[in-house]
């Protein structure tokens, strides 16, 4: 299952409403997806359709999440690790970002005044499906709902300046999450690349992560109670780079979809 | 005006029912405080009163705020970043805490099995009263709704071994708030003081700040949107030290209150 969260069209009686929706079709023909909209929320065993459905083209999709909140793993692809003059953590790097930071697909990436060098960190994100804490590696895949695309937007100069990293990742707007949520892919080996106005800046693979899915839902949840929604991004591979104003920054995950965002200026 | 959040007592016929409430009484006459429920939420410009109330001793109280998110400022004090080993910040050090660790007054810290050295930090709390961003110092007091008491509980064998404090600072129950919002306090010159068993380890003043109320709410907002009933805590004074299981301690913050919570074993 493909669950996305969207607007309901102009053309319906409750235009403008949040609904949940299954998006049906083949990724591979865009223009024939359709989303079905679901009764209630995904969070619960079997949502149910309600009828309802539009071309996917005609609805605004949202953050197919709003987390309470999001647990980030830092230098989780040595290669990144290396990019930056980092040794490879033998613990995961674990720090938060704000739910005011999250964003969906197409929305726009604030670029903050206060600095020079944004960039774009192209992730997969694990959506949790249920409440759980000290959740062992063999259980992780009972807690967790699905997998989207997500991008962790970073001020790489206010990264160095601040030795927490609070701020640096936690501006509005820098958590871009989407298309949707993929109920079904493996998260063992997935190609994960961003590309900027079209060309191609990272392109790595999941199975390169140093600690894998489990091991991250496992390390995360040994501190803190999991809710339903909350999002883990699990790190970005090598070819980080900056983001400027009018850039169109994509994240693709392979069996996942694509998430696309245009760079503004803040104000 | 004192703000409480209560779980209303058995005596009534909504017993359990959660509200805010208004703390009456002189706070050296602890017995004769009585709390007047309030009609709804207190993040409105004149809550009304119900005309119900109670001893203080009768209610439970409860964390005074459900906050979207805690922004953390680390050293900011420069006796506590010496006794640390650490230089004192030029940009107050920004970090974050999950809403899942708030517990409220009276409730237990659980001190978790992969620590062996759980620290107090004894912190002012500023309660945010309305959604803002880029607030200026001179106008940080009309977002503020007021101060309360907290408790920075930190892993702090976990901060030293990983770099980012998500975890070492986001355990369960790491984040005691209460007992309640103090809404007419002066923040400039308070002292806050920590006991552990009746016996004194923290005793500064919030005039030693390196960085001072206003300033810290322009720094966090000047990156992320702060939403009613977010948590600014503040930095903790020289005088950290362990806490074991068994333990009971109090953060005293002047004409606020005491927030007093026993630690537990984990499970």
């Amino acid at each position: 299952m493909r669950i996305a969260r969207f607007s309901v069209p102009d053309t319906a009686a409750d235009a403008g409403t949040v609904r949940f929706g299954l998006v049906e079709g083949e990724l591979e023909q865009p223009q024939a997806l359709v989303i079905a909209e679901l009764a209630g929320h995904p969070f619960t065993p079997e949502p149910q359709p309600t009828g309802r459905a539009w071309p996917l083209e005609e609805v605004r999709l949202l953050a197919p999440v709003l987390p309470s909140k999001i647990a980030a793993i830092g230098r989780n692809y040595a290669d990144h690790a290396k990019e930056l003059g980092h040794e490879v953590p033998e613990v995961p790097i674990t720090f938060l970002k704000p739910s005011t930071s999250v964003i969906g697909p197409n929305e726009t990436i604030a670029y903050p005044e206060i600095s020079k060098e944004v960039h774009y960190e192209a992730e997969l994100a694990v959506v949790i499906g249920r409440l759980c804490r000290q959740v062992p590696r063999e259980r992780v895949k009972d807690v967790v709902l699905g997998y989207t695309c997500a991008n962790d937007v970073t001020a790489r100069d206010l990264q160095r300046a601040e030795s927490q990293w609070g701020r640096a990742k936690g501006f509005d707007t820098f958590c871009p999450l989407g298309p949707w949520i993929d109920t079904a892919v493996d998260p063992a080996d997935l190609a994960v690349t961003c590309t900027v106005n079209d060309e191609l800046r990272q392109a790595g693979r999941t199975s390169q992560m140093i600690h894998d899915v489990a091991a991250l839902v496992a390390h995360v949840s040994e501190a803190m109670t999991l809710l339903p929604g909350d999002v883990i991004l699990t790190g970005t591979p090598s070819g980080v780079g900056p983001l400027r104003i009018g850039d169109s920054v994509c994240v693709t995950i392979e069996n996942i979809g694509t998430l696309t965002n245009r760079v503004v200026s803040r104000d």
